[in-house]
Parts: structure tokens; sequence; C-alpha cells
């Protein structure tokens, strides 16, 4: 790969917990880009600048984040509440943009910052990492040779420890906000649509997300256009570490994209064979994150299409909507073609 | 263990590739027990006896096999249709009867089977075989033990090879045939009954099965009665050997039975690692078969009670029948409390 | 396999942890044998009387065991030190005999019983239990099929908990007692000679073992007939379990027979995936401990020779008597030609 | 991390497979670093200028390349033989050096360049990589933290696919080339000094090796200070993939270093199930590759002393020479101390 002939100005909008990693990414790791400065809120502002460890400047808005002359790109990292306005502003303001997922937390804003980013033309990105990890991007290349025939079955797994609840009241629900990552895997994968959904759900480790009707257990079965049948569990208890998993059954044989050790190496004493797993996303893909920026990036540098896509985005949270819904109404719901 | 006082004479009611394999358990494997005589039809009786290879006397029908005074017991191996006659027909006679699962293909029979063995206070076991196995023998053990605390959520999955179309019209359906062991590992594993299941199917395999409504792709969600969710996948189609698996999440951890590897033994060579996968299910089972008529032969010994027993069979069947409706209907069932 | 003509009675001489190993398997798992009489100390005969324990009868000297008309087998498991004896005893009085290993603890005292084996001509196997362990036999089975192509390097390790020292002064030493399994792992796999080996010991867990010029950890390297290389390690040494491994590197590829799991199902809690492993030889060994005394009797039924037969023991003997003479001299040291 | 006040000019000497990797990585991947030129012969340079593929300014000389005012440090990439000439050069012109393992093919010669680095005070790292990788740092902070209890036998292993003939004519042999790696990792991952050595080899691959009495497999026997034991295997043959391992026993433990699969994806086929295994060092060790080379650039800026260092990379000199020696003798060589 030839240097790059100018280095890409980055914004990022929000410094939460993937914010800052993100900013830690095009700090550190990501070539061809250079972070600029982040808008964050008053408050977070001020406290980062009392730290002095504030990795940029600092905007109080997006707005001012967005006339910057020196950003030419944006991360947006805010809560998913509010992904559809950023979008929308960085949209108009001709940014190229890089979003963390969920497009949104309803079908409808979803739908507002797509129709937002065909209409700006810029280049956009949805955060659906998996694609960027070893393991999916080896499942997908081995799917694609035809290593396992047609598809027949598609399996996805994510158990993750719960949350504040704080901030699962605004993530969309347990489908929006987890399972998302293997609505997009099931479609990623498979090369196949999801046409349907039935899911059935539980409250069994945080009453008090039945106060928002959310729950922390969660199974749902998809049909997808090719006839194939899949299945999403998902849950907020991972007592043993970060669970993820995704299997493609076809015709042929069938793939396992999982990455179960923490370390590539095995410790025996008087347990027996004690292999730790990882802990969390932010450590389990945190290649995979620092990979999807860089294909961004390279992507703006080659003037190619970034992928994943505001359409995949879009049908990720449509397919989650879709899984919520049926979750309540106990209907097979449709999902709404790409 | 004490050597038995007296042996048991065992009687086997069809010798098809099950009960074939129980005749031999019982002549090589099993002690304490001693096979005595068969039940086949008069064509299969003429063939063994022209090959030279039968195993032990043939006797034309059940009655004449039950008038025999050397059976002290039966082993049920009949096509699935015909076991609840089977299992009337001993349990009149007062013979303790170990039959192959499903109890029947229909919960009609099926109860009446449990009505006549209930009635005739005869010893009863359904061979539901994987509760012998020594992969979800421990798994029950680290579940009772409290390894993982509270049991959250269930997945069982089987892939097996597509057998004749003939066996299959008479099977019950996959929900009855095959996923029948996976809704008992349910039971077993978690100590919960399923209340009820919503599933659906495919025919992806074998498009002749659609002539008789069965499925050979197919997947249930379903609830417990401590509130705990659960799914089910299962297959006709295994191209790289035959796949089972048990998972059951718990508060404090989960626990996996899953036996992949054909050799304890591992080759490496132009491609790789390789480990060849067990073909099919007498094969990678052998021992829980040969281990399920032990215990059922050592209760007989102790005048304890076998288990699995007849309400096992029994609720079973009642999940399969809940499911292959759920199927055909889109709705969730309730499946009868046990 | 047809039912046996006629049952072969057997006596065990010693009934300590392997002797009554055998002598459980001789009454319930080993089918065309039965267990008549064992000899035993007389103190150890009255204790065995008085706990009420005993599983036969026993008979208070060999040559008394030797003279009952209802022994037509014996089995030696007697200490290392008296195995030369009580083989020729048994082969003068013309008895078939499955002798544990070591054949001996000393070149010449296995020389002397190959001998007399060789002159009565009875049918003899030696108890090298691996070879009808699962995960060896697959292993002979791929590199006899070539899958591995020429053999060019040899590996064995053995670590096991440190018994106690009054078993070990008696034992004949680490590469007697325990490596001898590598070395007759080593010939049974390459199916090579080894031609010579250069060792070295060191005391780490248990001083005593100095005072009778014994060790606790070994390495020894060996040379083959084919000009294959070699190494075995060994070790008194094991706070995580049993840990048994051969590994045989051939010009295509390499096969691998290890069997780390104590139980075919995964744990997973708040310390990562955990898997038991085995705790002893006794229980890794157990099916192959069990299949080895049924090829023993099968082969007495079927009238053809054991294996692995004295020439096996005795060249397993030459190479650990070899090895513990180069771990003290620290020179090579030729092994004689079988 | 800071970001770095000055950007350190990078010379490298060779641009062989190994020296264009670790341009590669300056050019890429390794912050705070920035590739300057290389000193390549006056052929290669035509050949690389012709080509357009030249990754930076080259110099057809050493010298040359160090005279340039923009060059702060070098990366020694030359032919094992030439090694202590250009780390003496570097070192005279008072620059940092990073050297590719061997620091030489002889102990004289390694001597010359440890005294020349020595007295330079130049800071310098020596490229056992192995320290770097995931696993091997992995197993170190476990035996360190006290996992294992103290350590008593290490075993190491190195197989790899030959090379080109001319290449292993001038790499100093099997134990300098390749088993180096093991032996400094011996020393990095027990914390103990390697005191003697006995080695034996064979020429099964390749018999031209013979004419410069190299050998293509090798086992060495290794005594540690403390007393331990240890093994180190290694080949020239690897018809299945790169095979790298290092096994550390301890009174309460052991851990094992061992990166088996090529993709964290499990592919199941017609042949059960298969994983590709890693081709080579390049491609196993690509990340540790990178992590030393930025923790070289680290150190600099930091004014730390980079490891390991110039007395490790004499050390491994020291036991490869001894084990070459050995297995020339068949004598135990003893390791002069560090």
């Amino acid at each position: 790969m030839e240097p790059h002939v100018k280095t890409i100005g980055f914004g990022v909008i929000g410094l939460g917990r993937i914010g800052a990693f993100h900013a830690e990414s095009l700090q550190h790791h990501v070539s061809g880009a250079r972070l600029m400065a982040a808008a964050v809120d008053p408050e977070h502002r001020r406290a980062l600048l009392a730290s002095g460890r504030s990795p940029c400047a600092l905007e109080e808005s997006v707005p001012d984040l967005l006339a910057r002359p020196d950003i030419d790109a944006v991360v947006v990292a805010s809560p998913a509440v509010v992904h559809d306005e950023h979008i929308s502003l960085a949209a108009a303001a001709g940014k190229p943009i890089f979003s963390e997922k969920p497009l949104a937390d309803t079908v409808a804003k979803a739908e507002a910052a797509a129709e937002a980013v065909r209409r700006a033309g810029v280049p956009f990105q949805i955060g659906f990492q998996r694609r960027y990890d070893r393991s999916y991007a080896r499942a997908k290349e081995l799917i694609a040779s035809g290593a396992i025939g047609e598809i027949e079955m598609f399996r996805g797994m994510s158990c993750d420890r719960l949350g504040p609840i704080e901030f699962l009241k605004t993530s969309g629900g347990i489908f929006m906000d987890l399972a998302s990552h293997d609505f997009d895997a099931a479609r990623f994968l498979t090369g196949q649509e999801v046409t349907e959904v039935l899911a059935i759900g539980a409250v069994l480790v945080e009453p008090e997300l039945a106060t928002f009707d959310d729950v922390d257990y969660a199974i749902a079965m998809l049909r997808f256009a090719n006839g194939a049948l899949g299945v999403v569990q998902t849950s907020w208890r991972a007592p043993y570490g970060y669970d993820i998993v995704a299997e493609v059954h076809g015709s042929k044989g069938k793939v396992v994209a999982e990455v179960d050790e923490k370390y590539p190496t095995l410790l025996y004493d008087e347990r027996g064979k004690v292999s730790a797993r990882h802990d969390q996303f932010l450590e389990r893909f945190s290649d995979a994150y620092r990979a999807e920026l860089q294909a961004f990036v390279d992507a703006l540098h080659a003037g190619t299409a970034p992928t994943p896509d505001v359409e995949d985005g879009l049908q990720a949270v449509r397919i989650a909507a879709a899984a919520t819904e049926s979750r309540r109404s106990g209907e097979w719901v449709k999902v709404d073609a790409a």
C-alpha cells in the first residue's frame, strides 16, 4: 500500500466507551487518518479538560465540530437514540460518516438517517465490526468459496454481561443493542435476506428491565429468502466471559466462527486445563474495531464505497425491530425487503 | 457389584438396525441377562434362518414370543407405529419392558401405552440413551451440583443423515424421530418441564418429505416451567458426520455436552489438523446404548424402578407432537403437564 | 463372535491395585473367562477374608494356585521383582500367562522369564495396555495406513503422581516402572527397534529417591534402527492429572495420541473454560485394561498368539535398563537387538 | 502513550525475506519510526530500482547507509555470517541496533559483536520475536505469577519447511538457525540459564545437508542451573504447516504456548473437522515481529534498555554452538555462563 497523499482529519461525536476506543484507534493505530477533535456535552468536556486526559480538542456541540475546517470525516459514537440526528447533521455538512450500530433505535429514525445519507451522497459505513473479525471474515470466505454448498441454517449467539440500566433504557432493547450484530452476521455470512422473524424473551437477570418492556434472555427464529432457517440466541448473562458464536450449515458442510480463548496459551493446574475467555466486546473485537476503521479510511482514500453501508445498517434495525415486536406480540413479523 | 443370582431371559421385538444392536448387546455386553428369542415377521425370519445369522431363536409373532417360558423381559424395537401395541401386549403379559423411543408416534397411542404400563405395574424403561452417555451424564451431574446456578437457557441440536423414505413415513416426523432425544435431554438436563413450544421447518434436502407433510430442517423454541427459554435445532443433513450437542446456560455458568471427535487421536497432514467425526448414532452412542440396557437389567435385579420411565417417554411424545403441530400451524402450542 | 465353547478359569497372582482391577475385570467385564482364585500372601488373605470382600477363593502361594484344577490361565500382578519367578512357575505348569509389565526389574531376570515362556511354549501376553487404548490403536492404524509416510521422530511423555516410596524401591526405577510404557509405545507405533539410548534425570520432587539412586524427572533420547530419532519425557509430578502423550512425526504428517479430558463435557464458569483431566492410569486406561485382557482371552479361545508377547516385554526391559544405565553413566548405551 | 516528540529514522541492512518484512513494518505498522533507507548489494539494488518496488532509498554499502544524516537507528537483517561485521560497524557509528537472530554464526563472532555493542554503549535488541508473541508472553506472565510453582522441565519444538540449500549453508546449522529460538525461549520462560547440552541429529529429509555436516532432524537435552531438565526437538520437516510449541512443567502445574490454528474458524466437511495451520514463521509470528520492533522504538523514545539484549543474543549462540558440537562429538558440552 502506498503512503496516503493526505491524512484525513477526523472528528468523533461522543467519547463514551466505544467513542474513546475509536479515538484512540485514530490516534495510534489507523494510518492515513488523524484525530482532530471530538464533540462532547459541556459537563463531559469540563471533566476531560480538568483531568488533562482529553485525547484531542473538544467541542460542545456537533455543529461546532462539523464547522471546524480540519474535520474531513466523522465517527458517530453518541447514544443510539440520537444517531439519526447526528448522521443527518454530518450528511448535510457533506462529511463522510462512520457510525456505530445500531443505525437508530427505531425503524422510522433509521429510515430518515438512511435517506439523509442517500440524499447527501456521502460515504457511509456502519460499525458492524464482526465483518472485520478474522473469524467471521474467514467464515465468509469459506462460504463464498462454496466449501459448505448451499446455505440451509444459521445460528448466532451473543451473551454479554449486563450493562448499566440507564444505558439499557436508551439502547433500543436487547435485539437492537446486542442481537443486531447477529442479525447483520446472518445477512453477511449467508448472503441471504431475512424475511420474517418470531421471537421470545424472558427477564431472568434484572427485574428492572421489565419496567421498560425489555428482557435479558431472548431467542429469535428467522426465515431467509432462500428458504433457509435461522436462530439467534442472546442474553445479558455471561458469568464466564463474553460468548459469541456464528454457525452456518450448508448442504456440504458447516463453518463455525468462534473464539473461545482469551490467550493462545494453556494453563494446567490443580483444576485441570483452564482457559480464560474474553471479558467483553472491546477486548474480544479490538482488532476488528481497528480494522473496520482502517477499511473506512482506506475506502475514503481510494474513493471506493465503504462496507457495510447504510442499507446494511437499516436492514439490521428492521430485523431487530421486527424481533422486538414479535417478542411482544407472540406473532410472526415480516421484515421489509432491503 | 455382586454376581446376579439369576440371569434374566430376554426377548427382542424386532431385529432391525437398533433391535439387532440391542440383541448383540444382550449376547455379549450386558451382564445378568441372556438373549433367548426374538419376534420378527415371517419373511424376515425366513431370511435370517436362511442366512444362518440369527442371533437367537425366532418367533413369528409377539404373542408367541411372550408365551415362551424362558422370556422374563422384553426389548421393544419394532417400528414406532406399533410400539403401543407391543408395549400393551407385553404389559398385559406382566413382562418388564425396555422400549425404544419414541413411546409412540402419536400422543393418543403414547397415552394408551403409558396407561397399559401403569395398570400392569411392570418395570418400564424408555430408550433415551443419551441419559446414559458420559457426556450428558456428566453435564447432568455438574448441573445438579449447582455448578452453573439456576437454569436459564437450553440448546439442543441433532443433525443426522437422511434415512430411507419408507422408514421416515412411519417415523412420526423429524420432531418425533430425531428431536425427541433433544426434548428428553431438555427435561433431563434442566430438571424443568417444557410448557409450550413454537416450531418452524423447511424441506431443503429431500422434496419427497413434503408429500407426507414432514420436513428435513426444523427449529423449535421452548418455554420451561421456571421461565427459562430453549431452542432445539434439527436436520436430516450431516455431510461431515452425526452432529449432536446440548448446552445449558445457568446464572453462574454453562455446560456443553458435545463429542466432536470419532477418535481421541489427531492427524496432521497436508490439509492441516484433521479430526474425523462420528458417522451415526449407533457408533456415537454405542456405549450409551449398552449402558442403558445394563441399567435396566440392574434395576430388574435390584428391584428398583428403571429410568427414564414411561412418563418420560410420554412427555417427550407430547413435546414432539406439540412441535409438529406448531410447525404446521405457525402458532404456539401448549404442552400438557407431565 | 460366536459364544465361547468353554469358559476359561483364571487365577490372579497378587491382588494389589492392578491385580484387584484385573480380578474385577475378569468377574464383570471380560467374556469367555471366569475368575476362580487368587494367590496372595497369608496376611493379605486374612485381611481380605476378615473384610468379607475377597472377589474369589484365596490361596496362600503361587504353587497352591497353580495346583487348582479350575485354573486354566493366570494373570501375574505381583511386584515386579518377583514377576520372573511367578512367570517361570506358571510356564512350568503349562498355564497361559498374562503378565503385568515390566516383564522383570532387570534384564537378566527378564531373559530368564522369556526363556521359561519360550521353553514351555505357553501363550503369553505382556500388559502394555496402551496398545489397546483407542487413541494409541488409532495412531497405529493411521501410521500403518501410510498417512504420515516414513517414520522420522517419536515423542512419548508420561507424567504421573509419585507413589509410595516403599513401592518405588522395588519398581526398578522410573524408566522401568513408568517409561517402559513409552518405550513399548515407541516400538509399537513406529514399527522400529530402538538401537541406543542416552538419558538424564533429576531429583526434584522427592529427595529420598536419591538414597536408592532413582530420580523423579527423566528424559531419554532414542535412536531407531531406521535412523529416526526419539525422545521420552517422564516424571513423578502431575499436579493437574495424569499426563500421557505419544507423537509420531513422519515424512508426510504426524499423529498425536493424547486424551486430555476426563469428561467429554465442558464447564464454563467464572474461571473460564475448565476441563478436568484424568487422575491416574487405572482411570485413564480402564477401557484399555479390559480390552487387553479380553484380547488375551479371545486369543486363547481362538488358539492364536496373544500380543504384545514376551519378546515385546523383554525388549522394553532392555531399553529401560539401558536408559537407567545411561542416566547413571552419562554415556550412550546400546540396546541389544530384539 | 503520548505521541512521540521525534520520529526515529531507520536504515535496514539487507532486504531479504525478513529484512523486507521489517521494512514494511517500519513503513506501515510501527509508530514513532520512519523507514529512510536500506543497504543492499549493487545487484539487488539495480533489480529493486528496475522493478519500481523499492520501499525506500537504497545504498550499496553499510558504511554509506550509516553515513546518511537521516539514519538514527538500524535493523540488521543481513545473512548471519556477516551479522557481527554489520553490528560492529553500526555500533562504531553510535547507532542503536535491532539485529536479527542469531547474533552470529559462531561463538567467537558473537562475542566480538557483543563486545562492540558493550563498548559503544548503544541500545541493542536481538530479534527473538517469540518473546513478543501473545502466546509466549502470556506463558511468561503465568510463570512469573507463580501459577506453576518452581520450574522443573522445559520442552520446545520447532518444525519448519526446508529452505534453499544455499541459505542453509551459511545459516550456522539447524541449532543456530532454527533451534536458537527454542534456546532463547527456554531461558526466557524458565528464567534459568542452560548449563550443559547433549544433542543428536539425523539427515532424513535432504541428503545434501550431510555434505556440510548439518542435519534436518535434531534433539537436544538441556540441564538448567536450578537442576531442571529440558528438551528441544527441531526439524526441517513440516508437511502440515509450521509447528511451534513451548511447554514448561512446574511443581504446581504446566503452561503450554501453542498456536495450532491458522484461522479462528472451523470448517466441517466430508473429511470431518478441518483446521488449517500456519504455513511459516512470517505468517505465524507477524504480530510478534511488529511488536518487537515497536518495543525497540518505544525503548529508544523512552530512553530505556531494549530487551532481549545483546547478552541474550550471545547466550543463545553459545547454547546453539554447544548443541552443534555435542551433536558431532556425542558428548555433553558445557555452556559458558551468561
